[in-house]
């Protein structure tokens, strides 16, 4: 497998706050391609610097991909650096002149006359061309090495890399085929999924399997490296079924979101939702109603961040309030059967809780869901501060939600 | 001003996914010290490579920092790669070993074989104490360059920079303190904010001012640095109240949320508030209540998604909505008034408008805010997809409350 180090140039990427993120892509192409990064550098708008660092990455490896420093203004030293590094000359292109006025010229704009150190390019290079900037980017052979530069705003680099180098790279490396699945899984913690599926994935080396905590949630990656795409698509499918059905409905989707399949379920069904929420302040709403269209299936509902409210608004008895305190089944379930009513929607779904840190204890959450049918709470005991109890409550309510959807025939 | 090379080592750090936020803090606090950061290398658990990168580092800068590939295993490489750099011995550490041992034996649990291999030192090293974790940091003089070893964790590296290595550094360089001030602008564009305040902040090179958008609101950042901290905060004084004056109450907050400035003016009131939610479908809610506490002055609320809710729930009157539409002034009006009368809050906010992609057209957004003695809506286009118009939204819907309350005495 060849090596790539990847220097990233610029001043202002050595400041506390920025990070090189363009080296982030680079290294999920090249991998793609096969190819390690065995080295990432930073470096400013500094010669004499960035000179050195090329010459150390030409002794270094077989490919060097520059990003950044091609602008038009003295601060953008890459070309020069990269000549320097390499002994060789700047030859001024005419043609990559005319196409910078050129676009000037369709902004309505006259060339300033530093644009001009842009059409210079190193001696034997091929240019490649950014349809996206005034700078092109260069391609130079040295030495048996490879070198790309390549323009450092991601909206221009991104393609030329895609559309340029990786044609070129992929002629000269040997075919690899990497195919990737993706499961979001709900409903259940991080080491109890990986003690199920563990026993299966730990017997392949090829896919690979990630498994990543997210939100509340689970995603697990397969990623299948293999000489043509129908083995590294057989091996996946072979996997994945095999962890689906460890899994069951806990897996919810293959890249849509929580609050997206939920949307799918109630147009599939031809039904109609609404909340009613405690703890969890419009959380659980806000995320439904982030889906484009969400109005064709969700009604609205209600706020009541208090007891009093509850009793207001919802029609919460005061009684069962006093008696079993807002933070109890009996009051999760009423919610979600008053909202249910009031709104007219086919299904609710209801949160009250502590969120923290006050409340007794923190954490302690109950669930309600109505539906055609009935109405059940679901009681949890969440754990971590007010910000990560509201976020899990929420992720919490849409999964049920959508556990009872499952249930009911698409109408 | 002395310069600094940072390495971080890790091939977890060549991946696609990972970054590099240990070079970040050291940057922040190396720049506080007077000292720049030149040049950032991020190197695999690769001996030689290592080797080689630390060698070009000693060439070119007087100050070194490695962070990670400290570790007890084979992979963990930094220390000899260090020594070999240097063409020095490694000598192994008996207290360290002791303290590692004990470190092992406080958590009841033996030191395994491979523990050893942290307890040895490169020769001429200073031990920089860890009580965090097993692997202590090292600090090394080599021909003129003070080199520094810290562990890869944060939670290790950071205090043992803060610590250890930070006083030794601030010994050898000439005094400067840095002071910073932050203001939180709301209800203002960014080149509009600009225009009004460069004017002030031009005329100073000391502080530098930067203005960052955020999402839906601009922050100002001021930076003194002066060899004394009363110069310092003169600077600041001087610049920040002239730019507070430009910006009236425009600026929210030195460094507060604007839910939380929201929920301390309503405090400061013995006021409470609700809210009635159209297109924001509980954002808003969602802000308020994410406040520790909220429930002293947050009563709930209606999310009314469909016109139908607006009549049912909240009592808007449907011929008002037939009549003006659901985006309109007198139905925000209308939405804000129901919602106070229906809650009894001293407040209300309400948000209707069309998030996008569908609505005519797309983004126009009307805020209704109710007050003790009475109410208005205010009428805004909105750029942008459905999240950046919901956040927008949001975001607008809380400082126009918060202007209404500052118009208001506290009780």
């Amino acid at each position: 497998m060849p090596d790539a180090e990847i220097i990233a140039i610029g001043s202002e990427l050595l400041t506390p706050d920025k990070v090189d993120t363009n080296s982030l892509f680079l290294t999920g192409e090249l991998n793609l391609l096969g190819v390690e990064v065995v080295k990432k550098s930073i470096v400013g708008d500094d010669r004499a610097r960035l000179t050195e660092a090329i010459q150390d990455a030409l002794r270094a490896a077989p490919l060097v991909i520059l990003t950044g420093g091609l602008g038009p203004t003295e601060d953008d030293v890459t070309r020069d650096a990269v000549a320097a590094a390499m002994g060789r000359e700047f030859i001024f292109n005419q043609a990559i002149c005319d196409g910078i006025a050129e676009r000037f010229r369709s902004f309505n704009r006259t060339m300033a006359e530093n644009n001009k150190r842009q059409a210079y390019v190193v001696e034997g290079a091929e240019i490649l061309p950014n349809p996206r900037g005034t700078a092109p980017g260069q391609w130079i052979e040295h030495n048996g090495a490879a070198v790309m530069l390549l323009p450092g705003p991601p909206g221009e680099m991104k393609p030329l890399f895609t559309g340029e180098c990786v044609p070129r790279l992929r002629r000269t490396l040997p075919p690899l085929f990497i195919r990737t699945r993706f499961l979001r899984v709900a409903g259940m913690g991080e080491s109890d999924l990986d003690t199920l599926i563990a026993p299966v994935y730990t017997q392949y080396r090829n896919p690979a399997t990630t498994i990543l905590a997210a939100a509340g949630e689970i995603h697990i990656h397969l990623r299948a490296r293999c000489a043509t795409e129908a083995e590294a698509e057989a091996v996946l499918d072979e996997v994945e079924s095999k962890i689906a059905a460890l899994l069951g409905e806990r897996v919810y989707s293959r890249g849509e979101s929580l609050e997206e399949v939920v949307g799918a379920l109630l147009k599939a069904r031809g039904a109609t939702a609404s909340v009613a929420e405690s703890c969890t302040g419009g959380l659980v709403a806000g995320r439904i109603t982030s889906v484009a269209g969400s109005s064709a299936y969700f009604r609205g509902g209600f706020l009541t961040y208090t007891d009093e409210m509850k009793t207001l608004l919802l029609g919460v008895p005061a009684g069962l309030i006093r008696e079993h305190g807002a933070v109890s089944e009996c009051v999760a379930v009423a919610m979600a059967e008053h909202a249910r009513e009031k709104t007219g929607s086919d299904y609710a779904v209801s949160v009250t809780g502590f969120a923290g840190p006050e409340g007794d204890p923190p954490g302690l959450v109950f669930i309600g869901v109505a539906w055609p049918g009935g109405s059940k709470a679901t009681r949890m005991q969440l754990f971590g501060d007010r910000a990560r109890v509201r976020m899990f409550a929420a992720q919490m309510a849409l999964d049920l939600l959508r556990r009872k959807l499952l249930e009911a025939e698409p109408g």
